[in-house]
């Protein structure tokens, strides 16, 4: 699996015209070995993988010589600085690095390093291949999604959100519920938010205790095999107000739109666009302030961007949040999101908690 | 608090010749603002706060009027850029900004942006300012570390190490407990690694079942306000056998021996030295594989680093681990962690737990 990624990284090599990427992304390098260590370099050179080399420093030795067996493996403390100076040798007369990811000073240091060589900006090649996801991929996202969902219900099923108990508590009782269904921990900082908390869209849980007739926005995630899942479901502590069931359906109307615009081939500002409609024609367009949703993977936010501003389409196999809202200071607000795969017929929902209003 | 930083900070721009500093680096901004979002960007001008900005995306427009309240703020999604774009029309000629941590891509897009402004090279600045902890960050350390305390004395005291538990049950206890305690989670991913594990320095936790006879490693620590703790202690399950207990005093020796050498002006590499000295001394030197220590604040690795190969002296007020350890290669490791204070006496331990040898 991994020398296959590296076999289709050669090919964008070629493409750039630069003899090796140096990666230094540590989730590319991931992407690329299963690395999992917090030091790394990766030298994939355009040949072959026995012209390229990993490195990493002595405290992941053993872990080295198990996750990354079939690549020659050199123990040095800089590692990027380490193969920049060796890439001359190996010959590397072009040296692609990875200028979104790589800093001013590291540059610098690596091209004060790289003797002879010249290092050329390589941006987003690894990214290229991230963005369609390959079936290991997929599953571990549906595995992370599951998680999640099971938790959620958990949670319902136990009495878990009743008035009294604090932001902050149900986020840990969500997060050890998706633990204890296999995830080693969640994917990003859980949002539970409560009254006027859901109306700020990334709100830090608070000591704040849930109340009667509150709307509780959910957000979170599960973490499995490294591959994230997202997903928000907004509920209501007990019978629902007008305002509150007419501001549900209205992003949940916006969110179907939305889902129903994912397609092979489709320009992702035209699947924010098909939600974002619904929600203008609501008259509420002010008040969904962020983008309809993004790509999801070894990363939690990664390409593509679904946004008014983003530019691309669509491919089969790209993994995907759809996740409108529309939030009113001071009173509240919702958002209702899933993770759901390209499909060239209908897309694959992986998130499959009920977006059905609750009223707890 | 906030604004006496950037008052600080102010000097330093004089004397790094530029009229205003381009902050991009997230905790750098919680350290002069406060604020806690995903996205921001804070240029602090040499003259005034009146003359600053702050900036981020419309998403954390409540968050950034609750949590930065004195500087003017500016909502625009990319912050960096915007910034940047204004900072001529605000009187600044040379910019600084954060070179180890802006991107190449990242600085070829503000240097676009940024017309008829020099952009200037100005790494590390802020860090030289986090680098001594005011008393605001070492009660927060201190009570992160008393969290991280009281979460070991109260798993000791409930059984929770002992046969058949699983490295990521443990993990799991460990972290929850520490919740328990006050912190808002762990400062990173908790490390339980028994017998031969114990030997890997950067375990993750596994299914493997704790078996009577193993060392068990336990590096681990708490968040407290965004400060982190760190600490490892290493146990027996059951009686020690006698190589356990000799490796067990050897680190204890070198433990001790670093935290002796921890005062005002002592240059770093003698404190990893000092410490060193004792494992080499033993002819265990090649299998202490990492440095001696590192600072400890905003980030659970942040300067000064204390190794073999760092520069620079120590000064009071900085908080630094102390934490040797030697690695038998499938038989099992030791490594004894502290957090301290340098202070002009002797340094103020922070991680209260007793470095004896416990047999569970």
């Amino acid at each position: 699996m991994f020398r296959s990624r590296r076999t289709a990284l050669r090919a964008l090599l070629r493409a750039a015209e630069v003899d090796a990427l140096l990666v230094t992304d540590l989730i590319n390098i991931r992407y690329l070995t299963g690395f999992t260590g917090s030091n790394a370099a990766l030298l994939v050179h355009a040949d072959s993988d026995a012209a390229s080399r990993f490195c990493t420093d002595g405290r992941y030795r053993t872990q080295a010589a198990e996750q990354v067996p079939d690549l020659e493996t050199v123990i040095e403390r800089g590692s990027a600085v380490a193969l920049a100076c060796s890439a001359g040798s190996w010959g590397v007369g072009r040296l692609g690095f990875e200028s979104d990811a790589v800093t001013v000073d590291a540059h610098a240091a690596m091209a004060e390093a790289a003797d002879g060589v010249v290092l050329h900006r390589a941006p987003g090649l690894v990214q290229q291949l991230r963005v369609v996801k390959d079936d290991a991929e997929i599953e571990a996202v549906r595995a992370a999604c599951a998680a999640a969902d099971a938790a959620l219900a958990d949670l319902l099923a136990a009495g878990g959100l009743r008035p009294g108990r604090t932001e902050r508590e149900v986020a840990l009782d969500l997060e050890n519920r998706m633990r204890r269904h296999g995830a080693a921990g969640p994917s990003f900082e859980t949002i539970v938010a409560a009254g006027a908390h859901s109306a700020v869209p990334h709100h830090t849980p608070t000591e704040a205790e849930l109340r009667a007739g509150d709307l509780v926005k959910m957000d979170f995630g599960a973490l499995v095999d490294g591959y994230h899942s997202d997903m928000t479901r907004t509920v209501v502590l007990g019978p629902a107000a007008a305002w509150q069931r007419e501001l549900h359906a209205l992003v949940a109307s916006a969110q179907a739109a939305g889902r129903a615009a994912l397609a092979p081939g489709v320009e992702v500002s035209e699947v924010d666009g098909a939600a974002r409609r619904v929600v203008d024609a609501a008259g509420r367009g002010p008040d969904f302030v962020h983008g309809l949703g993004h790509g999801v993977g070894l990363q939690i936010h990664e390409a593509p961007a679904l946004s008014k501003t983003a530019t691309g389409v669509l491919a089969a196999r790209m993994v995907v949040t759809v996740e409108p809202g529309v939030y009113l200071e001071g009173r509240g607000g919702v958002r209702i999101e899933d993770t759901l795969v390209v499909r060239d017929g209908a897309p694959d929902l992986l998130t499959c908690t009920s977006k059905e209003l609750v009223e707890v």
